[in-house]
């Protein structure tokens, strides 16, 4: 018999789901649609009975754990906590309600902590001890490991990046507080930007034909790399913020290496450089070419399930 | 034969050492001018001699080990590299230096993260995992434990939270760089504040009848006990700066607690008070009412030299 394990992701609208072995190969894949299931109790029944069937479709496998990478997820706590995008209201004990219905080892933290976790197991940062995971989404979330550990903290909450204040009394964010890094540098501050920039430029842009609640990051950065100059002007200005909060992450942690990943770092290099002019720029002198700029090693199409894989087998020492 | 351990502190002007015992006890003390040192051999023959008279000095004790605090130090490789505020040049490899003369282990790291060590050692965060120690002096250092281990990062310069840009394009720092956390909240920081608002405000103070170059931090939180109003407002918006500082901090490492030590510490609720009022008004919503916003538990008198023991304690695992 194999060991194997489950990787969720928990997303708003789907839930994927696969089996990794140690190796880090996918072996079967399925999905929910997490917004069938108003009752997380309902969610965690469909799940468990999915994740078994993938199991004994197999032959030879064992289901060692399941690792679930979710918004809100606490690692310390193994819930999720009064999630806006989850229908599932206040805390969740999401571990220990997967945990009686699979009967294994269940580990919980957030999307960007897994992806993180993804990137030490099986993606560029197999040989770091000290790395940063920026991933730029909808908004930006953050996994930081330091010393070959995942960053959980006091609250089991750390690694917020995307809330760092980055212009003092600037942008209002979804957290209702002002110049937060995820309202500039994220897929939502882009299509921002771009607002902001055809209200200032006067130069011709494809981008002023778009409705602006219809605008999203990839038309932006498509647009980019056809030389449009508001789209231009956007990723660079986009950049300038993301190099501010990667500063500010350098001096605190000293990372060998920062990893974008998601839809915005798709982007390649009309985000990648910039943002490493802008670290050039503005890093402290102690810091000053010991950083690389990475784009992801974790294959995106399935990097959500690999990274909640990876969680588990760290967890459980396999992998 | 009692193992001690010596805690020497370097600063640009004068070295403090002293023999500390495994409970935190200061068995003796001694100083040297760092400046009658020209050339670090000299430096290093006059420390070693010192610490072993000291040691001679006692009855029944064996040192086994030497901890240094040094501006500029690097803790991975032992060296202290290009320090502006000291005689020696380039890169100096001090552990090595050290170790040679006085025949024991010895580890050298920044006098920030010394701060840090003893304050897990023999002060307010023994029982903490997750704590970060600011030193408002001249500048700004920072010491930062995560999961019960000093965090030194990739290069083992990490910990510059100083260095942190809390005003895009704001006061250039000693770095040359704009905006750096430093450039506000550190004594420095705080007369250089009280300038701006001389120029902004109307009202009476005393501070108006000292010279910009003689004007120190003491004098500024003296008139602020005593509710000088710009006194009193430099307090604020240095504590308005501080907060951002430690939210940004927050948001990437969710410690359970910050100690302010140093200088401007001192002053007490005059900057404990606001820093508080801002910390509340300005963090993220999962990090409220999670951190502890506290002063040193460590002695100032001698905190220096037992940050510097306490690391080296820690090292030889005696501590």
């Amino acid at each position: 018999m194999e060991n194997v394990v489950a990787g969720v992701d928990i997303g708003g609208t789907n839930t994927v789901f696969g089996l990794v072995d140690k190796a880090g190969k996918v072996l079967a894949e399925g999905h929910l649609k997490t917004t069938d299931y108003p009752e997380v109790s309902d969610f965690v029944r469909a799940l468990g009975s999915e994740i078994k069937n993938l199991v004994s479709d197999q032959s030879n496998v064992e289901l060692a754990g399941v690792g679930i990478g979710a918004p809100d997820a606490n690692y310390h706590r193994g819930t999720i906590e009064h999630a806006p995008n989850l229908a599932w209201k206040g805390i969740v004990p999401l571990a220990d309600l997967v945990k009686k219905e699979v009967g294994v080892p269940v580990v919980v933290t957030n999307d960007a902590n897994a992806a993180a976790m993804g990137e030490m197991i099986f993606g560029g940062a197999k040989n770091m001890k000290n790395f940063i995971v920026l991933t730029l989404g909808t908004g930006l979330g953050s996994g930081i490991v330091i010393d070959g550990k995942m960053v959980y903290g006091h609250t089991g909450f750390a690694g917020e990046v995307g809330h760092m204040t980055v212009v003092p009394g600037g942008r209002v964010c979804g957290c209702e507080r002002k110049g937060c890094l995820e309202a500039y540098a994220s897929a939502s501050g882009l299509v921002r930007t771009v607002s902001e920039l055809i209200s200032v430029m006067r130069e011709d842009s494809i981008l002023r034909d778009i409705p602006p609640s219809q605008l999203t990051a990839k038309q932006i950065s498509e647009a980019a790399s056809k030389g449009d100059p508001v789209a231009v002007r956007a990723m660079e200005y986009t950049a300038e913020k993301l190099g501010f909060g990667i500063v500010n992450s350098i001096v605190f942690s000293s990372p060998e290496a920062i990893f974008l990943f998601g839809g915005l770092a798709q982007a390649g290099e009309a985000i990648f450089a910039p943002v490493r002019k802008y670290l050039q720029q503005y890093n402290y002198i102690l810091f000053k070419d010991t950083v690389k700029i990475l784009p992801s090693g974790v294959p995106e199409s399935n990097g959500a399930v690999l990274g909640s894989a990876a969680l588990i087998l760290n967890e459980l020492s396999l992998g």
